[in-house]
């Protein structure tokens, strides 16, 4: 395919993680230093700094400041959940987009979000060929609830799932430490996904995990639930469980959300979310010493404890978007080929856009157990060899030393 | 003094730290190469492995599983709060420890924790003199809290403020990320002293903190509270808060036990917690998205984000402790002299432990500003040299490799 010369454009969207920025830093690392591109941006806030016209000038930035963006969190470009429109209904934003596309002739977009990034990717990539306006497209993943549809993983994923292990173990010494009963009650992210919650495990694999895991794949029973909880409490003194955000009963109703007697036994009022509403009910019932932990934002921000491996994959993915989309491709997301068979080997592979939008990847029922209280080993071989590795993010005075951007404004 | 030929024991008591098994270790090890010292045991939660006869020969343990106490959260002999009776009045517990020194010929005893353990600590003391067992008693201190009388900080604190400060600085980064609006506010602990919570101002030293601290040394205005956080929301649309769990009215009620709409103006349910509580009460009043995050037990079990030089100190702590008692020293604490004037330097000084017992130290009023919503640089100087250094916490596979010791138990 022919050379194709021009700017491009680098955009993140949806909810932070440890290393979506190590993505960007792989786009925009590949970006400056390929002749075919002849400025490279970050658009402020997602697609909405493209709309605004508000695009970093990311050639301005020191080289040894944007390294550091493979070890700081969140998104440095900053982000939006703006859903755009469907272009049949409503062509306004795909309008503007052509026009700053036009005005600083960017022949790149790359998006680096979850399920609703892909399809802004998919979308515009289909107006601009309709359009006859020739521009590479290419996503590139993120989302810690590793739900997106053909890539092995997701990047984002692993680190979260490190850091919950990871603070599982210490949760679990710190509640083994006393001689009298206690139960603790962890609750992780993820709505319709198990995968996070189901991270819990690797804690056990390496000796100081929960007792139980529950995840969204399976309809939870508050009275199995109490049965387990009580089994173990009874048998050892002590009981540590780890609950998805997104539990729900048969009727698809979230065990979150249940305020009245009639849904959740209690009646309690829902301040404090899931763990605090279950810690209170398993006190209730069994007069033990119950503590509920929201992991809460910490997860998916906790860049001091990210997986290296995941934060070489994930720079991997933004390289090889660049790569891929100035070889000629377009219309295709960046995610992984994972061989485990001899050792772990992950590579980059290019998956559809229309393919990945707007699913959601479950945990595969096989790897959740009979009792749809644990998960088993198919799980643990999976997501084992993904947090590997320890983030080399440097510190100053002891503290993580994040990128700081210059954030130049285009004009 | 002439040599007291004995076996020792070490127990630990009271809520974990990341770092309390670097002060065992310390005197573990210590007490194990030292020729005085006969046999060194372990007692089993506490005080009360002395009452149950239940002691761990230490010296049956792997070197290097001992070692990685150093690096390992909780207490690994187990903990108790068991308190003591005052002798005078009931001396049941006390003829019973005496019996148990006498049966194991313990001449040294190591025990380490807060003020509760050093009140123990003195009691002992005092009984063994009056009885005439010599019996050299030494106290190892441990409280995240950073509370103790006397010495200039506490093994433990270090760690949890290290972890405090690095999470506010990645919440910071995740609380910024959208172009929207978000009030987050984050509670540590710390029931009677802000230390805890004053040490997320390290994370505004590294330029990515709270905008907004309230510590238990200043009675909570709820009004001057909302006040605050409306003001910073209106100016920049984002507002981080860091709160104490110890906050409370000028009436001296705890703002997380105020559950009437008298108190909390609101008559709010309390189940989650403060932070839950604060975020609800700013969100209706301000129409703003709020988020609260508790840091719970993880902030005092985050031993892979511990602090080097609390580990290095905690361990000194435990082998002066050993070290003074077998050079005749008994009835005191190993704390800590500092000196910041030039760099930092923190050796060991002891302190008598009847000074050290039930007394908390507050955070001085001249480090808290004049509004009462944050800390002055006399806390950063302060604190900021503590945080210095990280962990060697080795991992395998990933994840923390904590140590695991075989307590084989004393016949």
């Amino acid at each position: 395919m022919s050379e194709l010369k021009g700017a491009a454009i680098i955009g993140q969207s949806g909810g932070p993680s440890s290393v979506i920025n190590a993505s960007a830093y792989g786009a925009i690392r590949t970006a400056l230093d390929c002749p075919s591109i002849t400025k490279v941006y970050g658009a402020a806030n997602g697609i909405k700094g493209v709309l605004d016209d508000k695009l970093y000038i990311m050639d301005e930035e020191d080289a040894h400041e944007l390294e550091l963006l493979k070890y700081t969190p969140s998104s440095a470009l900053g982000s939006c959940r703006y859903k755009i429109a469907d272009p049949d209904v409503d062509d306004t934003d795909y309008k503007r987009i052509l026009e700053i596309f036009k005005k600083y002739n960017v022949r790149y977009f790359f998006y680096n979000g979850g399920n609703d990034s892909m399809d802004t990717c998919n979308k515009i990539s289909k107006y601009m060929m309709k359009a006859g306006y020739e521009c590479r497209i290419m996503g590139i993943p993120k989302t810690i609830d590793n739900d997106l549809f053909g890539t092995d993983h997701c990047p984002g994923f692993a680190s979260a799932a490190k850091y919950i292990a990871t603070s599982f173990m210490e949760v679990y010494h710190d509640a083994h430490v006393y001689d009298t009963g206690m139960v603790t009650i962890v609750e992780c992210m993820g709505r319709h996904a198990g995968w996070l919650t189901a991270a819990a495990e690797l804690a056990n694999y390496a000796g100081a995990g929960p007792d139980l895991i529950y995840l969204p794949e399976r309809d939870f029973d508050m009275d199995k639930f109490l049965a387990d909880v009580t089994r173990i409490y009874n048998a050892t003194g002590k009981c540590l469980v780890a609950v998805s955000e997104g539990i729900h009963y048969a009727d698809g109703s979230f065990v979150s959300e249940a305020k009245t007697a009639a849904t959740d036994g209690f009646g309690h009022a829902q301040l404090g979310g899931l763990a605090a509403m279950l810690a209170n009910i398993v006190k209730e019932k069994t007069g033990a010493k119950v503590r509920g932990i929201e992991l809460s934002l910490l997860q998916r921000c906790a860049a001091h404890c990210a997986s290296l491996t995941d934060i070489e994959e994930s720079f991997m993915s933004g390289k090889t978007a660049v790569e891929k989309a100035v070889e000629g491709i377009t219309d295709k997301m960046v995610g992984f080929e994972c061989d485990r068979t001899n050792g772990y080997v992950c590579k980059p592979k290019l998956f559809e856009l229309t393919s990945v939008a707007n699913y959601e990847k479950k945990v595969p029922q096989e790897w959740i157990n009979a009792e749809g209280n644990g998960v088993t080993k198919g799980f643990v071989d999976y997501a084992l060899p993904l947090v590997q590795g320890e983030t080399k993010l440097p510190k100053e005075n002891g503290l993580p030393r994040f990128a700081h951007l210059k954030k130049v404004v285009a004009k």
